[in-house]
């Protein structure tokens, strides 16, 4: 990972708009882990971003908001050194969000391609909701009201880093000196992990993730229906391990790259059967998430904890976020009392 | 005026954009003097809407504050029967915008009569700025978070009430119970004041308005600039009183129809000179505006006692409009704490 040395702003979070899976843990949480001994880092739980497409279910957010706080917790995020935080506990955010929408077009926000493909892949064309176009100014009030420097972001996500840093410009070229700070997008190595259909984007109605309070039969389940090669019919056959997600897997979650590259061999010669491989992967996934799991359910049992953890965090940010929306209010000529 | 007799919740306001003028006087003000007594009455101070097409020029707004409620002041406005606040100050209304964003669809938007003939008017086209087209959204923001039952508007608004009503409606069928309040318009029965050039939109930069604090010159200069009957060339012609503005005015501010009556005959029959009738519409208008412009002036030499009493009504907003978005956030199930 290409992590910077030297301490910096750290905003990155999720929306909760359902538990998180093993797509999460290899794609950010791990990084997480690692980055929050060495920089300030903030994880918002974006619970109005989640509003912007699910309003009309919106318990689909309010009742992930507790799980994706024991998530956090289960794999390791220190509240002591990292900020966990709830996005609707935090004024400045809309505030901020309505100043910079008077500093973006409508044109502008229809070109933004990570917009472009959701309204696309959601089906929204006109009867897109307004919050669900302007989420892009809404992410950079997040990132702009914490001072954040590094963004960790997947590639598909760059046009928001962009766009965050058009308004910083905007504000300090209103401002005629640098009030807010741009940032860098902090882009990972780690290779996106496929759902386990291997096809479709890794979705919960779509059953084909591996969620990190998954059961042990859920993961069982969930290994045994995995998408391998098709091709594949008979052990002794040799077999594709390109495409093949329990080889996929078997790169993000084996402790033993030696171990992996000779299954692989064996595999692409013939002679392994995909029960055995899956059998492997199995294994290696069951002790990943046996402690996680636990240590999530003990979480969950704990709800005033989990609460009292969100709260403060909050209460930090809030601080925090008012402080530069002051700032930008300044900009503007209201900060009049 | 079609004025509730039972006592309503009352909002209205004015963009700060500008010192108010006649039009205000004639179209708001005299009627917001006359409801204060009867009824519970907030005007808010819409700094932030100001700033939808005025970002890049945020003098503009912020250098009319003070003078916009200074105007209120000179009027008769009394800040003990009316709440003044200042929108920039009620983080709740910027949160409620967020929440109904998510609720309101572009296309929705776009279709909105009221801003369609803004954007043609102020040649945005695309390239209008999203907090311009969503603006919508935050004057229903404004409207429900003081649960209010009565808007004073121009015919021209109304899509603005209907805009907010379906938003109440929204969240009132999401939550299976009735959260926020539908409002009605209270039509005024005013005619709309034209420009003193008779053709064009009031406005500041076009010179054919008369403000509330104008100077004795000032008045007498636009009076004698003022439209008449461009066919009205000698004084023992007919003239038209229909379209010439003077009448008009007559009308709006002399204290005694019949006389005003008595003028259309003489001008209609000839014998009646442009001279004579600016002549006494300036002394009408001198004897309105010469105790506002003093008491205008008086306030404005007293900033402190302005900020104060406008940080007193945006203080008492500030808890009401806090109370409806923690209703709407519970609809959301976002009431966690």
């Amino acid at each position: 990972m290409n992590i910077a040395t030297k301490p910096e702003i750290i905003l990155t979070g999720d929306r909760a708009t359902g538990p998180l899976h093993l797509g999460h843990y290899v794609g950010s949480l791990q990084q997480r882990v690692l980055l929050q001994s060495q920089h300030q880092q903030t994880i918002l739980v974006a619970d109005m971003q989640g509003l912007t497409d699910n309003a009309h279910n919106p318990a689909k957010v309010s009742s992930n908001i507790l799980n994706v706080v024991a998530d956090y917790l289960a794999v390791g995020i220190d509240p002591d050194q990292t900020t966990i935080c709830l996005q609707s506990q935090l004024p400045a955010l809309a505030e901020l969000t309505m100043y910079y929408s008077n500093l973006v077009s409508i044109a502008r926000l229809e070109r933004n391609p990570t917009v472009k493909t959701e309204i696309q892949s959601k089906g929204f064309d006109r009867s897109i909701p307004a919050g669900f176009l302007t989420y892009p100014i809404s992410q950079a009030a997040d990132i702009t009201a914490f001072n954040a420097t590094l963004i960790p972001v997947g590639d598909d996500q760059l046009p928001m880093i962009e766009q965050t840093n058009e308004i910083v410009r905007k504000i300090n070229h209103l401002a005629n000196k640098k009030v807010l700070t741009e940032c860098r997008p902090l882009l990972s190595n780690a290779p996106r992990l496929p759902s386990t259909d291997g096809k479709n984007k890794m979705s919960k109605t779509m059953g084909n993730t591996i969620n990190l309070g998954a059961s042990e039969q859920e993961i069982s389940a969930a290994v045994k229906a995995m998408y391998t090669d098709p091709n594949h019919l008979r052990v002794q056959d040799p077999g594709q391990v390109e495409g093949n997600v329990v080889f996929t897997y078997l790169d993000a979650f084996h402790q033993d790259k030696n171990t992996v590259e000779q299954l692989k061999s064996q595999y692409r010669h013939g002679g392994l059967g995909d029960g055995t491989t899956k059998k492997i992967l199995e294994e290696c996934l069951q002790e990943l998430l046996r402690p996680i799991r636990h240590k999530r359910a003990e979480y969950l049992n704990d709800k005033a904890q989990l609460l009292a953890i969100l709260k403060r965090g909050s209460q930090t940010s809030k601080e925090q976020t008012e402080q530069t929306l002051l700032d930008v209010k300044a900009v503007f000529g209201l900060n009049i009392f």
